[in-house]
């Protein structure tokens, strides 16, 4: 069962072409992100700011299918596809929410880190049952 | 003598009317300011990473007179109007390159701050000698 | 009454001085203003997108107050403070929603306009109607 | 030999965990593309906005490989790997100016398209014949 976040497109992800910009369907996969590790207690903020571990990503691919523009919303669904020692893969599927229609998919691997020192760690037990919930 | 910079129009800075979002105006701002802080000896950078020195906004006012489209190249004329103990307050003349026309203005006050902190410091001469260059 | 909009810090809106980048704060003022429009029928995207309205700003002003950082969540509370023939003027109050202190205030006044042509329209009823109920 | 651009970070660029964020490397790389294009007459705008000709991107890899952070500056190379009837490959090598550590690879497919109509056509000559420079 995946996690579903709901992002509606806003007036400035557009581009000249009226499109969402390529780059900003990762900024919507981070606003996933942020909204899924949210469930622990303090969020994503407490997680990165206080326990200093974040997620940086270590490689992304993105299959895009079909555009966003401006009145869609986008629901994306986030499933864990494998939790290692020290890394998580991640998939986003994107469609559009008012037909159904795929939009991108997503995959990203990200490894745990401290963040003030950028050096990987074990994904730590709370992140991991967290993330079980949606493998 | 106003420090002029020149900043081309992004496909990604317009929004859904196609016009450069008006946010976006205090961001090519920034970038014009960067670039003026840019003749100091490790430029911005520097000041703000090493010396943890930053110019905080506390008041910014915008007058849009004519939009930008894609396309469009902006040239911002940065005129530094006041230089006081712990406050700067600087004028953007925003203008569309190919012709001229007034695109915007932006009155800008910033106080000098240590970063980690965001407490007010005195403008540090060296600052205060560069922006005496472009009073 | 005002209107009040919840936006929480995302991870990518703080600058490298770790606080909110002040052109950030006009996004969010946005956002607050797109879920405003969103209360007439088919939303801010159907006022712009199908019946070409739109509201460019003729003028901002800003006084920050307090820095935002991750973690934070801003309120944001519209009150439309005078809607003339053709011009709207807001009042944007933002506080941090832990504790109440007063972030920024931003005044911004716009002009209802054919977003194809950019030409100044009279405000709609049904826009005069919605933004009488936050004046 | 590739087609190289210099992104300076920007202080905006940088997210929470004070390295630029994951998401900000593929605007870098349409910012080098931007630029690439403008040495066609007209430049990308006049391709886009007047011939109504862009490249939307089908599929986007990217390998991150080290951070980067206010003060650095990217060199973007970029490669063009194929261009086919309708599609185009580009590489990106992103490396960190002061010290050619590699930052990133971006590899990223985009299709010649009818930017009102998002349908694909083939490559015109004069695009083939500038990418064959960086072939």
């Amino acid at each position: 069962m995946p996690f579903r976040y709901e992002r509606p497109v806003r007036f400035a992800d557009v581009d000249a072409a009226r499109i969402v910009f390529f780059a900003r369907y990762l900024d919507y996969c981070h606003d996933a992100i942020e909204a899924l590790f949210n469930e622990l207690p303090g969020g994503y903020p407490h997680l990165t700011m206080v326990r200093d571990i974040g997620v940086p990503s270590v490689r992304v691919e993105v299959d895009y299918r079909a555009p966003l523009r401006y009145g869609d919303v986008a629901l994306i669904d986030v499933t864990v596809e494998r939790v290692g020692e020290k890394s998580i893969t991640l998939r986003h599927e994107l469609t559009r929410k008012a037909d159904g229609v795929p939009v991108a998919t997503v995959r990203q691997v990200v490894v745990t880190a401290r963040l003030s020192a950028l050096g990987g760690i074990p994904v730590p037990d709370d992140v991991r049952a967290l993330l079980a919930r949606y493998g």
